[in-house]
């Protein structure tokens, strides 16, 4: 039986689980293969740590580059995670002509294409399925199963966290702050949310599914990213009153000569399918011209959830190299000359529809200047509740907007916010519905 | 640029799909491949017919052996159907040494451990991904992103047309008959609707996933089907009313020494991620012992979506061929020596949940005599609701069970059925909840 030798840098959460994997089913995974996927080393930097897996004498070191460096090992995995030592142990390896696996969508997210060319010159693959969606097989799909459709859109729910959080203000009526220290004390949440919670985790796997949907090269700072923290139990209970749920969304569109790629809080109306996508699982749907929609759902994190993904990709590998068929998937899903740039548009050119909540005091004639206001800037109101009557005192006035372009959306608030009868900074929230 | 000839038999609605895809997606697929995967050939008995597809001059014929025998052709996609012919030709195909590409459920989990066998014998792949879920990547999925995995289970919703009956009767409260015509009226359904409404062709599709799943020879004889002609929509408002809906499902499990797989109306609870399927949609939970649970849901049949998964296999089928890496994968998710028998559970084996519908004459005691008839046979009743009451007259009687084996159920149920009190035949369903 063919042996390939693995070696793992980094052995937290999900580098100790797909340690695990490939330790206690090698029996599996050779009846699947043929071949021994042997864990020859694995570096971190603390080996006095219990983990529950019981590695092969001899694997453990404190010395990442006896991994990277060892001529008998086949496929480097990096799970170190950032974007400082581990694009540096990334590098060696790769000119060391190994195989990468890695789940770091920071470094692929602002790195990936430079990473990408270095292992084209190598003659090696990079693989990156967990870098997204945790065990999700959403890279695979769109590089594989969908090749033969030119992909439209691809929208998902990408953080735990949020979905969790938001989940919970939307079934328990909880209030943001302690929805969010429920998911601390749960595990859904770090003690330091702010990377989860305002988007740029979302914003880093978006980057890396929009090139890889679409063949295009994303600056990522181009992306327009907004966290949940604006959320209040107020609009998600009014957004169900109006048969919309309200999720964490990244959202990206192939609009031709440009890209759509942003990631903030989005109404979706409560049949689509990522609004039944509950608590702290991810789901991603695929729009493409043949296929129609797709939706993959799963464990976006988690030891082994993650591991599975990061296993299955070492497995792709190890076929790759059994067959001499290095590079057989092109990494970035189009052939490296077919990939173009194309700009993201900007958030003040998209067209879609909006959610308002004005606080207006009651008094005859607001709803017509503020609905002239709107007018004005050829926002076309689609439906106007106005909650309950409280004469001469503030009340709620929700408005739905047909398609409308965000930088008239933004003029018209801020005209709106300047009138007396306004008493409270409107609330604004996108929506992604059916209307084209 | 390479080109790969790409032969198609049967101009059907898939078939006529493929053409489309293949045609008139060539750039992208270009792209993706750098390859030119050209529709060489398409042979159909009837060439008149309007299809909305330009075809190459000289593409179409009537001679299906003009397109097995063509030197210059690399892969060749059944799309006929059936297994008679179908069978014929796949069989001349291989041994002319040509990878086939198929979606013919019916042929591959009656004959699939033949073809697949002479598919090996000369070198070639044969891939299905369109046979099971239409356009959902369940294959792939199974043999490789998952392939770290044991595989513990697979349930599915793999039939449109039941899974649009069962839900037009749970959303609008529809008779079965009205339900069903409506489907055959809007397209979801064929004018003889047995094959999917008494759940052959979940059969078909539930064999090769538990083939693929457990890396077993399944007897497709083994399989227990019932459809889904006897649900009613008393019982289906029943199941609301204590938290369950009614589907189609496919459900596979793997108990180490045998399999379970069996077909038939089974109550999962309504936060199960199926339950949330609605209409003509299929889904496919898998359960590892890495991953958790994967949700893949999508369309499961119509030209396009199912023409999707088929391209996708020409692609991998092409991507192999370039690299020289033939039957890279194994066919059937194992490597053919590791593939083992293993039996299937006897339906009166099976250890599950219970709904039973009984209808009583409303006297002091009835509950007591059928209980104690339930008891005897080692039956333990988790809740009980007397619908309504009728003194003298029969009321409905609902019991859900603890797990039970259903040949003890049987058993009880023949007992129970013969006593005096007991005014019609009592009806059960088996229930699939996270009871173990």
């Amino acid at each position: 039986m063919k042996k390939l030798n693995i070696g793992l840098l980094g052995l937290g959460t999900v580098g100790t689980g797909t340690a695990k994997i490939l330790i206690e089913n090698k029996e599996i995974i050779k009846k699947k293969t043929g071949a021994n996927l042997h864990l020859k080393k694995a570096a971190d930097i603390d080996l006095n740590k219990k983990r529950g897996v019981v590695f092969e004498k001899g694997t453990l070191t404190n010395d990442v580059f006896e991994v990277i460096n060892d001529d008998k090992i086949d496929i480097i995995v990096e799970m170190i995670g950032g974007k400082t030592i581990a694009k540096e142990f990334i590098i060696k390896a790769l000119k060391n002509k190994k195989h990468v696996v890695t789940a770091n969508k920071a470094l692929l997210a602002e790195a990936g294409e430079e990473l990408f060319e270095l292992a084209y010159k190598n003659g090696v693959d990079i693989a990156y399925e967990a870098s997204v969606g945790g065990a999700i097989p959403i890279i695979k799909s769109i590089r594989e199963s969908l090749a033969g459709n030119n992909i439209t859109a691809v929208n998902g729910i990408l953080n735990g966290t949020c979905n969790y959080i938001l989940s919970q203000i939307a079934n328990k009526g909880m209030e943001f702050k302690d929805a969010l220290a429920q998911a601390q004390a749960n595990g859904y949440a770090e003690a330091d949310p702010t990377f989860d919670i305002e988007g740029f985790d979302t914003a880093h796997k978006t980057a890396i599914i929009a090139s890889l949907a679409y063949g295009t090269k994303i600056n990522f700072d181009d992306l327009y990213i907004e966290g949940i923290t604006g959320i209040t139990k107020t609009d998600i209970k009014y957004a169900k009153e109006f048969g919309y749920l309200i999720k964490l969304l990244a959202i990206t569109k192939d609009l031709g000569n440009s890209i759509e790629a942003r990631i903030h809080p989005t109404m979706i109306p409560i049949n689509n399918m990522l609004a039944k996508i509950d608590g702290s699982l991810n789901a991603i749907s695929v729009f493409g011209d043949a296929v129609g929609e797709l939706m993959l759902c799963g464990y976006g994190a988690g030891m082994m959830p993650t591991a599975s993904a990061v296993v299955g990709d070492i497995i792709d590998i190890a076929r790759n190299i059994l067959f001499n068929a290095k590079t057989r998937i092109p990494i970035a899903g189009f052939m490296p000359a077919q990939i173009k740039s194309k700009p993201v548009t900007p958030i003040e050119d998209i067209l879609t529809n909006y959610y308002f909540r004005f606080f207006l005091l009651d008094k005859p004639n607001v709803l017509s200047l503020v609905a002239g206001i709107l007018g004005a800037y050829g926002i076309s109101i689609k439906s106007v509740h106005q909650k309950e009557r409280n004469p001469q005192e503030g009340v709620p006035v929700i408005i739905i907007t047909h398609l409308a372009k965000e930088a008239e959306v933004k003029k018209a608030l801020k005209e709106i916010s300047a009138l007396d009868i306004v008493l409270q900074k409107p609330v604004f929230i996108r929506i992604e519905d059916d209307e084209k």
